[in-house]
Protein backbone atom coordinates (compact mmCIF):
# COMPACT_ATOMS: atom_id res chain seq x y z
CA UNK A 1 0.00 0.00 0.00
CA UNK A 2 1.55 3.14 -1.35
CA UNK A 3 1.13 6.78 -1.84
CA UNK A 4 -0.63 7.90 -4.86
CA UNK A 5 0.68 10.86 -6.54
CA UNK A 6 -2.83 12.78 -6.11
CA UNK A 7 -2.22 12.43 -2.61
CA UNK A 8 1.34 13.78 -2.40
CA UNK A 9 0.09 16.27 -4.39
CA UNK A 10 -2.39 16.76 -1.32
CA UNK A 11 0.23 16.37 0.95
CA UNK A 12 2.46 19.35 -0.34
CA UNK A 13 -0.68 21.59 -1.20
CA UNK A 14 -1.65 21.37 2.27
CA UNK A 15 2.12 21.72 3.85
CA UNK A 16 2.41 24.89 1.27
CA UNK A 17 -1.10 26.73 2.66
CA UNK A 18 0.18 26.33 6.15
CA UNK A 19 4.05 27.75 4.80
CA UNK A 20 2.59 30.75 3.92
CA UNK A 21 0.11 30.82 6.54
CA UNK A 22 3.33 30.73 9.06
CA UNK A 23 5.42 33.29 6.86
CA UNK A 24 8.10 30.72 5.67
CA UNK A 25 9.63 29.33 2.12
CA UNK A 26 9.69 25.39 2.54
CA UNK A 27 11.06 22.57 0.61
CA UNK A 28 8.17 19.93 0.97
CA UNK A 29 9.44 16.16 -0.31
CA UNK A 30 7.16 13.34 -0.09
CA UNK A 31 8.52 9.62 -0.23
CA UNK A 32 7.05 6.41 -0.74
CA UNK A 33 6.84 3.58 1.90
CA UNK A 34 9.96 1.98 -0.22
CA UNK A 35 11.96 5.29 0.66
CA UNK A 36 11.43 6.13 -3.74
CA UNK A 37 10.43 10.44 -4.18
CA UNK A 38 7.08 10.72 -5.80
CA UNK A 39 6.72 14.52 -4.99
CA UNK A 40 8.84 17.38 -4.34
CA UNK A 41 8.44 21.45 -4.44
CA UNK A 42 10.64 24.31 -3.67
CA UNK A 43 9.06 27.64 -2.83
CA UNK A 44 10.22 30.62 -4.40
CA UNK A 45 13.47 31.90 -2.65
CA UNK A 46 13.61 28.54 -0.28
CA UNK A 47 17.20 28.04 1.06
CA UNK A 48 18.93 25.60 -1.90
CA UNK A 49 20.24 23.73 1.09
CA UNK A 50 16.85 22.40 2.15
CA UNK A 51 16.56 20.56 -1.29
CA UNK A 52 18.41 17.59 0.17
CA UNK A 53 17.81 18.05 3.66
CA UNK A 54 13.98 17.94 3.11
CA UNK A 55 14.62 14.57 1.14
CA UNK A 56 16.50 13.05 3.50
CA UNK A 57 14.11 13.98 6.70
CA UNK A 58 11.54 11.99 4.50
CA UNK A 59 13.87 9.35 3.49
CA UNK A 60 15.09 8.75 7.45
CA UNK A 61 11.11 8.98 8.75
CA UNK A 62 10.23 6.05 5.74
CA UNK A 63 13.33 4.28 6.60
CA UNK A 64 12.32 3.52 10.51
CA UNK A 65 8.62 4.69 10.20
CA UNK A 66 9.30 7.18 12.77
CA UNK A 67 8.80 10.97 12.38
CA UNK A 68 12.52 12.41 12.59
CA UNK A 69 11.40 14.49 15.89
CA UNK A 70 10.86 11.37 18.19
CA UNK A 71 14.23 9.89 16.02
CA UNK A 72 16.04 13.62 17.75
CA UNK A 73 17.50 12.12 21.48
CA UNK A 74 17.96 9.17 19.93
CA UNK A 75 21.16 9.65 18.13
CA UNK A 76 23.07 12.14 20.15
CA UNK A 77 26.05 11.47 21.72
CA UNK A 78 24.33 9.98 25.02
CA UNK A 79 21.62 8.23 22.64
CA UNK A 80 21.65 4.30 21.93
CA UNK A 81 21.78 5.20 18.52
CA UNK A 82 24.61 7.71 18.19
CA UNK A 83 25.89 8.54 14.94
CA UNK A 84 23.15 6.39 12.87
CA UNK A 85 23.38 9.24 10.64
CA UNK A 86 26.22 7.36 8.82
CA UNK A 87 23.58 4.99 7.42
CA UNK A 88 21.89 4.48 4.31
CA UNK A 89 23.85 7.13 2.06
CA UNK A 90 23.01 9.73 5.14
CA UNK A 91 20.26 10.46 7.34
CA UNK A 92 18.78 13.97 9.15
CA UNK A 93 17.47 13.10 12.46
CA UNK A 94 15.94 16.69 13.37
CA UNK A 95 12.52 17.52 13.26
CA UNK A 96 10.88 17.81 9.75
CA UNK A 97 10.33 14.65 8.90
CA UNK A 98 6.81 12.96 9.17
CA UNK A 99 5.43 9.64 8.41
CA UNK A 100 2.30 9.08 6.19
CA UNK A 101 -0.56 6.80 7.35
CA UNK A 102 -3.87 6.35 5.57
CA UNK A 103 -6.70 5.88 7.57
CA UNK A 104 -6.21 2.61 8.53
CA UNK A 105 -3.05 4.04 10.31
CA UNK A 106 -0.65 2.19 7.56
CA UNK A 107 2.22 3.61 6.59
CA UNK A 108 2.19 4.97 2.96
CA UNK A 109 4.82 7.34 2.71
CA UNK A 110 6.77 10.46 4.64
CA UNK A 111 7.14 13.99 3.91
CA UNK A 112 10.14 15.92 4.68
CA UNK A 113 10.11 19.31 5.00
CA UNK A 114 13.28 21.77 5.73
CA UNK A 115 13.40 26.05 5.54
CA UNK A 116 12.21 27.49 8.91
CA UNK A 117 12.91 26.79 12.46
CA UNK A 118 12.63 23.23 13.64
CA UNK A 119 9.41 24.03 14.89
CA UNK A 120 8.06 25.73 11.84
CA UNK A 121 9.53 22.44 9.43
CA UNK A 122 7.60 19.59 11.72
CA UNK A 123 4.25 21.85 11.84
CA UNK A 124 4.43 22.55 8.17
CA UNK A 125 4.86 18.75 7.24
CA UNK A 126 2.32 17.14 9.92
CA UNK A 127 -0.55 19.65 7.99
CA UNK A 128 1.24 17.90 5.17
CA UNK A 129 0.57 14.61 6.59
CA UNK A 130 -2.78 14.93 7.85
CA UNK A 131 -4.26 15.86 5.01
CA UNK A 132 -4.09 12.66 3.22
CA UNK A 133 -6.69 11.16 6.02
CA UNK B 1 16.69 34.58 -13.89
CA UNK B 2 15.60 31.09 -12.99
CA UNK B 3 11.84 29.50 -12.85
CA UNK B 4 9.25 30.00 -10.37
CA UNK B 5 7.53 27.05 -8.46
CA UNK B 6 4.18 28.49 -9.97
CA UNK B 7 5.90 27.77 -13.36
CA UNK B 8 7.51 24.46 -12.81
CA UNK B 9 4.02 23.19 -11.33
CA UNK B 10 2.86 24.42 -14.87
CA UNK B 11 5.60 22.36 -16.83
CA UNK B 12 4.54 19.59 -14.81
CA UNK B 13 0.69 19.69 -15.32
CA UNK B 14 1.15 20.43 -18.99
CA UNK B 15 3.66 17.28 -19.14
CA UNK B 16 0.86 14.99 -16.72
CA UNK B 17 -1.64 15.92 -19.25
CA UNK B 18 0.24 14.80 -22.71
CA UNK B 19 1.29 12.25 -20.80
CA UNK B 20 -1.93 10.69 -20.20
CA UNK B 21 -3.03 11.78 -23.14
CA UNK B 22 -0.57 9.29 -24.52
CA UNK B 23 -0.98 6.67 -22.21
CA UNK B 24 2.20 6.44 -20.77
CA UNK B 25 3.42 6.85 -16.92
CA UNK B 26 5.97 9.71 -16.23
CA UNK B 27 8.74 10.98 -13.82
CA UNK B 28 8.53 14.41 -14.62
CA UNK B 29 11.35 16.74 -12.91
CA UNK B 30 12.22 20.37 -13.22
CA UNK B 31 15.36 21.74 -12.56
CA UNK B 32 16.20 25.32 -12.38
CA UNK B 33 19.25 27.42 -14.78
CA UNK B 34 21.54 26.15 -11.62
CA UNK B 35 20.49 22.77 -12.22
CA UNK B 36 18.80 23.04 -8.20
CA UNK B 37 15.87 20.92 -8.51
CA UNK B 38 12.07 22.92 -8.04
CA UNK B 39 9.32 20.26 -8.31
CA UNK B 40 9.04 16.83 -9.46
CA UNK B 41 6.24 14.75 -9.69
CA UNK B 42 6.02 10.51 -10.34
CA UNK B 43 3.24 9.45 -11.63
CA UNK B 44 1.76 5.97 -10.09
CA UNK B 45 3.01 3.03 -11.85
CA UNK B 46 6.23 5.20 -13.30
CA UNK B 47 9.06 2.71 -13.38
CA UNK B 48 11.21 4.06 -10.28
CA UNK B 49 14.44 3.49 -12.64
CA UNK B 50 13.09 6.67 -13.92
CA UNK B 51 13.11 8.85 -11.05
CA UNK B 52 16.60 9.33 -11.50
CA UNK B 53 16.58 8.64 -15.12
CA UNK B 54 14.16 12.46 -15.04
CA UNK B 55 16.18 14.18 -12.58
CA UNK B 56 19.88 13.79 -14.74
CA UNK B 57 18.09 14.39 -18.29
CA UNK B 58 17.31 17.92 -16.34
CA UNK B 59 20.17 17.92 -15.49
CA UNK B 60 21.96 17.46 -18.45
CA UNK B 61 19.53 19.89 -20.58
CA UNK B 62 20.31 22.61 -17.62
CA UNK B 63 24.13 22.16 -17.60
CA UNK B 64 24.59 22.07 -21.29
CA UNK B 65 21.69 24.54 -22.57
CA UNK B 66 20.90 21.92 -25.10
CA UNK B 67 17.97 19.19 -24.99
CA UNK B 68 19.31 15.51 -24.33
CA UNK B 69 17.93 14.33 -28.23
CA UNK B 70 20.53 17.15 -29.38
CA UNK B 71 23.30 15.60 -27.40
CA UNK B 72 22.60 11.93 -28.42
CA UNK B 73 25.04 11.81 -31.97
CA UNK B 74 27.61 13.77 -30.31
CA UNK B 75 28.22 11.45 -27.30
CA UNK B 76 28.00 7.90 -29.50
CA UNK B 77 31.56 6.09 -30.22
CA UNK B 78 32.23 8.04 -33.35
CA UNK B 79 31.13 11.47 -31.92
CA UNK B 80 33.11 14.19 -30.95
CA UNK B 81 32.18 13.85 -27.00
CA UNK B 82 32.11 9.96 -26.28
CA UNK B 83 31.88 9.29 -22.46
CA UNK B 84 30.69 12.70 -21.71
CA UNK B 85 28.36 10.77 -19.59
CA UNK B 86 31.57 10.05 -16.89
CA UNK B 87 31.30 13.82 -15.96
CA UNK B 88 29.29 15.54 -13.54
CA UNK B 89 28.31 13.09 -11.09
CA UNK B 90 26.75 10.96 -14.09
CA UNK B 91 24.47 12.45 -16.88
CA UNK B 92 21.54 10.89 -19.15
CA UNK B 93 22.01 11.84 -22.76
CA UNK B 94 19.34 10.03 -24.49
CA UNK B 95 15.60 11.98 -25.09
CA UNK B 96 13.98 13.53 -22.53
CA UNK B 97 15.77 16.46 -21.56
CA UNK B 98 14.37 19.65 -22.65
CA UNK B 99 15.80 23.25 -22.03
CA UNK B 100 13.13 25.64 -20.67
CA UNK B 101 13.18 28.93 -21.92
CA UNK B 102 11.30 32.24 -20.69
CA UNK B 103 9.18 34.37 -23.92
CA UNK B 104 12.32 36.58 -23.67
CA UNK B 105 14.28 33.16 -24.82
CA UNK B 106 16.43 33.43 -21.89
CA UNK B 107 17.04 29.39 -20.34
CA UNK B 108 14.92 29.40 -16.76
CA UNK B 109 15.59 25.83 -16.39
CA UNK B 110 14.94 22.39 -17.51
CA UNK B 111 12.55 19.45 -17.50
CA UNK B 112 13.42 15.73 -17.87
CA UNK B 113 10.99 13.17 -18.27
CA UNK B 114 11.51 9.26 -17.93
CA UNK B 115 9.21 6.35 -18.24
CA UNK B 116 7.96 5.32 -22.08
CA UNK B 117 9.80 5.41 -25.26
CA UNK B 118 12.52 8.35 -25.71
CA UNK B 119 9.79 9.46 -28.44
CA UNK B 120 7.22 9.90 -26.00
CA UNK B 121 9.83 11.17 -23.46
CA UNK B 122 10.86 13.78 -25.73
CA UNK B 123 7.12 14.80 -26.57
CA UNK B 124 5.99 15.05 -22.76
CA UNK B 125 8.93 16.79 -21.72
CA UNK B 126 8.07 19.43 -24.63
CA UNK B 127 4.96 19.90 -23.62
CA UNK B 128 6.28 20.87 -20.89
CA UNK B 129 8.42 23.48 -21.70
CA UNK B 130 6.33 25.11 -23.82
CA UNK B 131 3.49 25.66 -21.02
CA UNK B 132 5.19 28.35 -19.58
CA UNK B 133 6.26 30.52 -22.83
CA UNK C 1 22.02 37.93 -9.64
CA UNK C 2 25.49 35.56 -9.58
CA UNK C 3 29.03 37.00 -9.29
CA UNK C 4 30.82 37.20 -12.08
CA UNK C 5 34.59 36.55 -12.94
CA UNK C 6 35.94 39.67 -12.54
CA UNK C 7 34.34 39.98 -8.75
CA UNK C 8 35.34 36.37 -8.04
CA UNK C 9 38.80 37.50 -8.44
CA UNK C 10 38.54 40.60 -6.48
CA UNK C 11 37.34 37.98 -3.89
CA UNK C 12 40.73 36.01 -4.23
CA UNK C 13 43.38 38.70 -4.80
CA UNK C 14 41.89 40.18 -1.57
CA UNK C 15 41.82 36.88 0.22
CA UNK C 16 45.52 36.19 -0.80
CA UNK C 17 46.22 39.78 0.21
CA UNK C 18 45.21 39.37 3.82
CA UNK C 19 46.50 35.28 3.54
CA UNK C 20 49.77 37.18 2.98
CA UNK C 21 49.47 39.86 5.20
CA UNK C 22 49.11 37.41 8.29
CA UNK C 23 51.71 34.74 6.90
CA UNK C 24 49.32 31.95 6.20
CA UNK C 25 49.00 29.71 3.49
CA UNK C 26 45.62 28.92 1.82
CA UNK C 27 43.23 27.93 -0.48
CA UNK C 28 40.09 30.29 -1.75
CA UNK C 29 37.37 29.08 -3.42
CA UNK C 30 34.47 31.35 -4.52
CA UNK C 31 31.21 29.60 -5.84
CA UNK C 32 27.89 31.67 -7.41
CA UNK C 33 24.81 31.49 -5.59
CA UNK C 34 23.69 28.43 -7.12
CA UNK C 35 27.17 26.82 -5.53
CA UNK C 36 28.47 26.57 -8.48
CA UNK C 37 32.53 26.90 -8.79
CA UNK C 38 33.43 30.22 -10.18
CA UNK C 39 37.34 30.08 -9.21
CA UNK C 40 39.95 28.95 -6.81
CA UNK C 41 43.57 29.62 -6.10
CA UNK C 42 45.22 27.19 -3.78
CA UNK C 43 48.22 29.28 -2.77
CA UNK C 44 52.07 27.11 -2.92
CA UNK C 45 52.40 25.02 0.38
CA UNK C 46 49.05 25.03 0.98
CA UNK C 47 47.88 21.66 2.87
CA UNK C 48 46.07 19.79 -0.09
CA UNK C 49 43.07 18.34 2.40
CA UNK C 50 42.33 22.29 2.36
CA UNK C 51 40.98 21.93 -1.50
CA UNK C 52 37.89 20.32 -1.24
CA UNK C 53 37.31 22.14 2.94
CA UNK C 54 37.75 25.22 1.20
CA UNK C 55 35.30 24.24 -2.09
CA UNK C 56 32.68 22.72 1.06
CA UNK C 57 32.65 25.66 3.43
CA UNK C 58 32.30 28.17 0.31
CA UNK C 59 28.94 25.44 -0.51
CA UNK C 60 27.94 25.46 3.40
CA UNK C 61 27.61 29.05 3.36
CA UNK C 62 25.55 29.53 -0.24
CA UNK C 63 23.27 26.55 0.67
CA UNK C 64 22.23 28.17 3.77
CA UNK C 65 22.76 31.91 2.96
CA UNK C 66 24.84 31.68 6.29
CA UNK C 67 28.63 32.48 7.31
CA UNK C 68 29.83 28.73 8.85
CA UNK C 69 31.31 30.24 11.87
CA UNK C 70 27.64 31.36 12.71
CA UNK C 71 26.37 27.69 11.73
CA UNK C 72 28.76 26.11 14.36
CA UNK C 73 27.11 26.02 17.20
CA UNK C 74 23.72 24.75 15.90
CA UNK C 75 25.53 21.88 14.26
CA UNK C 76 26.81 20.42 17.97
CA UNK C 77 25.63 17.65 19.91
CA UNK C 78 22.57 19.82 22.25
CA UNK C 79 22.34 22.17 18.62
CA UNK C 80 19.36 21.87 16.63
CA UNK C 81 20.70 20.87 13.02
CA UNK C 82 22.94 18.10 14.76
CA UNK C 83 24.42 16.25 11.95
CA UNK C 84 23.73 18.38 9.20
CA UNK C 85 26.48 17.60 7.75
CA UNK C 86 25.57 14.37 5.97
CA UNK C 87 23.58 16.34 3.86
CA UNK C 88 24.10 17.74 0.27
CA UNK C 89 26.69 15.48 -0.36
CA UNK C 90 28.93 16.68 2.50
CA UNK C 91 28.93 20.00 3.96
CA UNK C 92 31.69 22.13 6.48
CA UNK C 93 30.31 23.83 9.37
CA UNK C 94 33.18 24.98 11.27
CA UNK C 95 34.54 28.71 10.24
CA UNK C 96 35.91 29.61 7.07
CA UNK C 97 32.85 30.11 4.63
CA UNK C 98 31.55 33.58 4.15
CA UNK C 99 28.92 34.66 2.49
CA UNK C 100 29.26 37.23 -0.82
CA UNK C 101 26.73 40.23 -1.02
CA UNK C 102 26.84 43.05 -3.57
CA UNK C 103 25.85 46.40 -2.27
CA UNK C 104 22.30 45.64 -2.52
CA UNK C 105 22.81 43.14 0.14
CA UNK C 106 21.84 40.39 -2.04
CA UNK C 107 23.83 37.13 -1.83
CA UNK C 108 26.00 36.66 -4.92
CA UNK C 109 28.04 33.90 -3.91
CA UNK C 110 29.98 32.79 -1.34
CA UNK C 111 33.88 32.25 -0.42
CA UNK C 112 35.95 29.45 1.17
CA UNK C 113 39.10 29.60 2.62
CA UNK C 114 41.06 26.72 4.53
CA UNK C 115 44.62 26.51 5.61
CA UNK C 116 45.28 28.49 8.88
CA UNK C 117 43.54 28.69 12.41
CA UNK C 118 39.60 28.86 12.15
CA UNK C 119 40.32 32.88 13.55
CA UNK C 120 42.34 32.99 10.19
CA UNK C 121 40.09 31.20 7.91
CA UNK C 122 37.13 33.48 8.62
CA UNK C 123 39.40 36.65 8.75
CA UNK C 124 40.80 35.54 5.11
CA UNK C 125 37.35 35.06 3.56
CA UNK C 126 36.15 38.01 5.45
CA UNK C 127 38.82 40.44 3.53
CA UNK C 128 37.66 38.35 0.00
CA UNK C 129 33.77 38.86 1.19
CA UNK C 130 34.40 42.55 1.40
CA UNK C 131 36.28 43.35 -1.26
CA UNK C 132 33.53 43.54 -4.08
CA UNK C 133 31.46 46.15 -2.20
CA UNK D 1 58.59 19.94 -9.21
CA UNK D 2 55.05 21.11 -9.53
CA UNK D 3 53.34 23.69 -10.80
CA UNK D 4 52.80 27.08 -8.39
CA UNK D 5 50.01 29.14 -8.04
CA UNK D 6 52.01 31.87 -10.21
CA UNK D 7 52.69 29.63 -12.73
CA UNK D 8 49.04 28.62 -12.56
CA UNK D 9 47.63 31.89 -13.28
CA UNK D 10 49.83 32.60 -15.63
CA UNK D 11 48.22 29.49 -17.68
CA UNK D 12 44.74 30.61 -16.83
CA UNK D 13 45.60 34.85 -17.83
CA UNK D 14 46.93 33.11 -21.55
CA UNK D 15 43.83 30.87 -22.07
CA UNK D 16 41.65 33.50 -20.92
CA UNK D 17 43.23 36.14 -23.90
CA UNK D 18 43.29 33.22 -26.71
CA UNK D 19 39.45 32.51 -25.48
CA UNK D 20 37.92 36.14 -25.79
CA UNK D 21 40.41 36.14 -28.99
CA UNK D 22 38.24 33.21 -30.75
CA UNK D 23 35.28 34.49 -28.87
CA UNK D 24 34.30 31.43 -26.65
CA UNK D 25 33.07 31.13 -23.38
CA UNK D 26 35.45 28.61 -21.48
CA UNK D 27 36.23 26.91 -18.13
CA UNK D 28 39.75 27.01 -17.04
CA UNK D 29 41.14 24.18 -14.49
CA UNK D 30 45.34 23.60 -13.48
CA UNK D 31 46.22 20.93 -11.67
CA UNK D 32 49.72 19.96 -10.55
CA UNK D 33 51.13 16.64 -11.59
CA UNK D 34 50.06 15.23 -8.50
CA UNK D 35 46.43 15.84 -9.69
CA UNK D 36 45.32 18.51 -6.87
CA UNK D 37 43.44 21.88 -7.99
CA UNK D 38 45.70 24.72 -8.01
CA UNK D 39 43.44 27.70 -9.99
CA UNK D 40 40.48 27.82 -12.03
CA UNK D 41 38.31 30.09 -13.31
CA UNK D 42 34.85 30.19 -14.90
CA UNK D 43 34.22 32.57 -17.71
CA UNK D 44 30.81 34.49 -17.88
CA UNK D 45 27.94 32.33 -19.24
CA UNK D 46 30.42 29.62 -19.38
CA UNK D 47 28.17 26.39 -19.07
CA UNK D 48 27.94 25.16 -15.98
CA UNK D 49 28.49 21.38 -16.69
CA UNK D 50 32.04 22.61 -18.37
CA UNK D 51 33.61 22.98 -14.90
CA UNK D 52 33.51 19.16 -14.03
CA UNK D 53 34.43 18.82 -17.77
CA UNK D 54 37.77 21.24 -17.49
CA UNK D 55 38.62 19.61 -14.56
CA UNK D 56 38.02 15.90 -15.72
CA UNK D 57 40.31 16.63 -18.41
CA UNK D 58 42.62 18.62 -16.87
CA UNK D 59 43.02 15.46 -14.21
CA UNK D 60 43.16 12.41 -17.37
CA UNK D 61 45.91 14.42 -18.70
CA UNK D 62 48.22 14.56 -15.14
CA UNK D 63 47.54 11.25 -14.56
CA UNK D 64 48.39 9.94 -18.09
CA UNK D 65 51.26 12.46 -18.80
CA UNK D 66 49.56 12.32 -22.57
CA UNK D 67 46.98 15.21 -23.96
CA UNK D 68 43.30 14.22 -23.78
CA UNK D 69 43.01 14.57 -27.97
CA UNK D 70 46.08 11.77 -28.16
CA UNK D 71 43.74 9.64 -25.98
CA UNK D 72 40.62 10.06 -27.66
CA UNK D 73 41.96 7.44 -30.53
CA UNK D 74 42.54 4.81 -27.70
CA UNK D 75 39.42 4.40 -25.76
CA UNK D 76 37.11 4.02 -28.69
CA UNK D 77 35.51 0.67 -28.79
CA UNK D 78 38.19 -0.91 -31.19
CA UNK D 79 41.34 0.75 -29.29
CA UNK D 80 43.19 -0.61 -26.81
CA UNK D 81 41.99 0.97 -23.47
CA UNK D 82 38.37 1.10 -24.61
CA UNK D 83 36.10 2.66 -21.88
CA UNK D 84 39.25 3.85 -19.49
CA UNK D 85 36.97 6.46 -18.43
CA UNK D 86 35.50 4.14 -16.27
CA UNK D 87 38.34 4.53 -13.86
CA UNK D 88 39.50 7.30 -11.54
CA UNK D 89 36.37 8.39 -10.40
CA UNK D 90 35.62 9.32 -14.65
CA UNK D 91 38.00 10.63 -17.02
CA UNK D 92 37.01 12.46 -19.84
CA UNK D 93 39.09 11.68 -22.68
CA UNK D 94 38.30 14.23 -25.62
CA UNK D 95 40.43 17.10 -26.55
CA UNK D 96 41.29 19.61 -24.26
CA UNK D 97 43.45 18.54 -21.21
CA UNK D 98 47.09 19.40 -22.08
CA UNK D 99 49.70 18.57 -20.04
CA UNK D 100 52.38 21.33 -18.83
CA UNK D 101 55.77 21.29 -18.73
CA UNK D 102 58.48 23.19 -17.58
CA UNK D 103 61.27 24.65 -19.79
CA UNK D 104 63.17 21.16 -18.75
CA UNK D 105 60.46 19.20 -20.23
CA UNK D 106 59.63 17.58 -16.95
CA UNK D 107 55.34 17.98 -16.54
CA UNK D 108 54.55 20.25 -13.38
CA UNK D 109 50.47 19.78 -14.13
CA UNK D 110 47.96 19.98 -16.71
CA UNK D 111 45.18 22.37 -17.80
CA UNK D 112 41.73 21.49 -19.31
CA UNK D 113 39.12 23.99 -21.05
CA UNK D 114 35.82 22.92 -21.85
CA UNK D 115 33.13 25.63 -23.24
CA UNK D 116 33.92 25.57 -27.04
CA UNK D 117 34.40 23.01 -30.00
CA UNK D 118 36.91 20.41 -28.95
CA UNK D 119 39.52 22.43 -31.56
CA UNK D 120 38.53 25.71 -29.61
CA UNK D 121 39.48 23.87 -26.02
CA UNK D 122 42.72 22.86 -27.35
CA UNK D 123 43.68 25.55 -28.47
CA UNK D 124 43.19 27.52 -25.69
CA UNK D 125 44.60 24.79 -23.02
CA UNK D 126 47.90 24.79 -25.40
CA UNK D 127 47.81 28.45 -25.51
CA UNK D 128 47.80 28.17 -21.41
CA UNK D 129 50.24 25.25 -21.53
CA UNK D 130 52.91 27.18 -23.28
CA UNK D 131 52.79 30.34 -21.37
CA UNK D 132 54.64 28.75 -18.74
CA UNK D 133 57.59 27.77 -20.89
Amino acid sequence: MNITLEQAETVIAAAKRKSIEINTKMVISVLDAGTNLVALARMDDALLGSIDVSIKKAKTSALLQMDTATLTPLVKPEGPFFNLEHSNGGLITFAGGVVIKNSAGIVIGAVGVSGGSLEDDHIVAEAGAKAVL
